[in-house]
């Protein structure tokens, strides 16, 4: 026998309980939580987290990033591990669930299983992955990044906060400097449990989202500069409005993403008008375009349509731009054997589905990189998160981790 | 004979020197000045020119507002003063000559008039009037504002700056708070030199702006409320992107003032994009919309026009939008015979000229409520003012004081 059977329930009691606790670390002001990586309670996450794997017969590793793998044996000495986890840091005014579900959910399988006393034959390992919101230290995903060979170890220690501390000597600090090499361990599978961060499956009345892929994302970095001049003193046809430059790309931004529908998705979140004074025309913008889609070629061509079309509007009203690339990662297709164990555990369990494209970065996404990987999806009210507002419904959560628990177990393998 | 001819001549290098030396009190960090209103630096600059004043003869009177009255004495007892002046403070990053070189100006036609021994029938009177800027209390023109009645005087001193001291306070203890009542003073007329604060005359190669007109303004601070959202998790149909209908609503306000040319004009300078990060969907945006004209009624059906336009534009992207007036002054028709006597200066004087409308803010704007009053303008270098590295040339000040100068003398009246 390889997958369980649609009795085979997760202790949603159990569940909720932790991860109400674990809220009880490093509280928001305004009902979340902040727990930034590599703080005093990120430390302290970490030491509760230990003791509740340990209470349930997991041994921990340790990786240089930090990284904590808490496993528990399979039957099959020579058989790869299955790994499930997410992130237990969180934004400075995050949620309770992002990230966290998904290392406690981990938890809640190993418990569940072994309560019931069941043995897998590929050993099961929970991970709580280092520095996944990158708020603190940037970029996201870093640990992940790092495993997955997208970064180096280097790189990542001398990454600074806003004080000029390094990320280095703040794992230190905190006591969670680990031993192993980053990267060296081999996954069966890995999977992800994540609320969806988005609106579509509380909008579509869906319990769970099975995630086939994940956007890629390309942010540039606009920057238009036209001429400081007062809003009363200069004749319209003298302005050199970069402002009003900028307003033209937002539109055209837009434009290019609803002519690549239905995946495609394009704005702006980040704009620093200079010299931002009500008597004086903006002499210099600075924006950032968010560009997303599944396939990477879509990617390609909307900026590429955007860069076109922003140098002829700046052309034609006496502006400068440039752009930078600040960050971008390529889409990725998860592994179409975790996908399907997915989808047949909520077959299985009975709970509503659909299909989703993960939005937002994930530690899963990095992942895939390196061994075959999925993640599911609970919905979130309201589509909010990195928000002391963020929520779920106890259901969402127990939906979501049976979901987790039944896939783990149909790559791991349940030995009579 | 009741003007000077022709052979009437300000001294340059004099006049030249009084702004460089003034410019040394409260320097800027980019060869300017940081000479804000009611600071240290603005009490030894008030200091320097008591002193300048004093030297040539004028007896000094302050009110309640500190505004410095600096009087040269007429023939005539029963005359009306002719008042002439600007401003001594700057922005925080401002340049040596906005306000400055009308307060200069000033003492200067008074000291050719007592090189000369010439004597007139009106009294002449130079004016520093206090907080002309408004950046550290707002708003603007404050004192000439508490004079010509617009606000009252415990209105001004409860304004406090971004650390809350109050301007009541920071009056007296820079020690410059006087008896006089505010606005009591009548005056025979008002004369107000000042940098243009805009490229028109330097691009038209003239060196003296005739003001006949001060445009009028109105602020409206709108704020939009839409839906903060993950750029990435966020399908475009489900987005309520608050930026994006700003972007729209600009392009409104462009259109607007290009509708009601020649002389309208709009934009917005002041834009803040909440919560401003690269992965999110802004759902707040407050803005200010500046429409300017000469009309009166073109600034109403601007603000009209966009207001029914931009909600439209929210309406349909499901955006909430409101507005707020928070600023404005009504146009300025400038005192005819005044007007003239500027234009008969610099036609006297040989220098070239042309009509102008002010389209910032000045003391003149407020004074010309109480007293038949006038302004001229000097060409400043492409058209930059509010910045430290506002500059103008010799021959440009020199023009200006000494059509300044011709102007006064003529109301005055040259007595033998």
């Amino acid at each position: 026998m390889s997958a369980a059977g649609e009795n085979l329930k997760i202790n949603s009691e159990r569940l909720w309980e932790s991860l109400m606790e674990m809220a009880k670390i490093g509280p928001g002001i305004a009902g979340g939580n902040n727990r930034q990586t590599l703080t005093d309670e990120d430390g302290e996450g970490r030491k509760l987290f230990q003791r509740w794997c340990e209470g349930a017969g997991l041994s921990m590793g340790v990786d240089k990033m930090g990284t904590m793998f808490m496993r528990r044996e399979g039957s099959d000495p020579n058989a790869l591990p299955v790994y499930v986890g997410s992130h237990l840091d969180t934004q400075p005014t995050g949620g309770k669930y992002d990230g966290v579900l998904g290392v406690l959910a981990g938890l809640e399988l190993v418990r569940t299983l072994n309560d019931l006393d069941i043995k897998t034959k590929h050993p099961i390992i929970v991970t709580n992955w280092t520095n996944e919101e990158g708020t603190r230290f940037a970029p996201a995903m870093m640990a992940s990044g790092v495993f997955a060979n997208m970064h180096t170890l280097d790189w990542a220690y001398d990454k600074e906060d806003s004080e000029g501390k390094k990320f280095g000597d703040e794992l230190k600090r905190i006591g969670w400097l680990g031993d192993e090499e980053v990267g060296h361990r081999k996954m069966h599978a890995f999977f992800e449990l994540h609320i969806e961060q988005g609106p579509i499956l509380e909008a579509e009345n869906k319990e769970i989202g099975v995630v086939t892929h994940g956007q890629g994302l390309s942010w540039t970095e606009v920057t238009i500069i036209g001429k400081d001049s007062h809003t009363g003193s200069t004749p319209m046809p003298m302005r050199k409005n970069a402002g009003l430059g900028m307003a033209k790309i937002l539109q055209l931004v837009d434009d290019i993403a609803w002519a690549h529908k239905p995946d495609a998705v394009g704005a702006a979140g980040h704009i620093d008008v200079y010299p931002n004074s009500r008597n004086v025309i903006p002499g210099k913008v600075v924006f950032t375009i968010d560009f997303r889609s599944p396939d990477l070629a879509t990617i390609t061509q909307m900026e590429n349509e955007m860069k076109v079309g922003a140098r002829k509007i700046c052309d034609e009203m006496g502006l400068e731009i440039s752009f930078e690339k600040v960050g971008g990662f390529d889409p990725v297709t998860f592994d179409e054997k975790c996908v399907s164990a997915v989808r047949n555990a909520a077959e299985r369990l009975g709970y509503s589905h659909q299909n989703l494209i993960a939005g937002a970065g994930h530690d899963a996404c990095w992942i895939s990189r390196t061994a075959p990987t999925a993640m599911i999806m609970c919905p979130c009210v309201d589509g909010l998160s990195h928000n002391e507002a963020e929520e779920i419904s106890k259901e969402w959560a127990t939906a979501g981790a049976e979901v987790l628990m039944h896939a783990v177990v149909e790559m791991a393998e349940i030995v009579e």
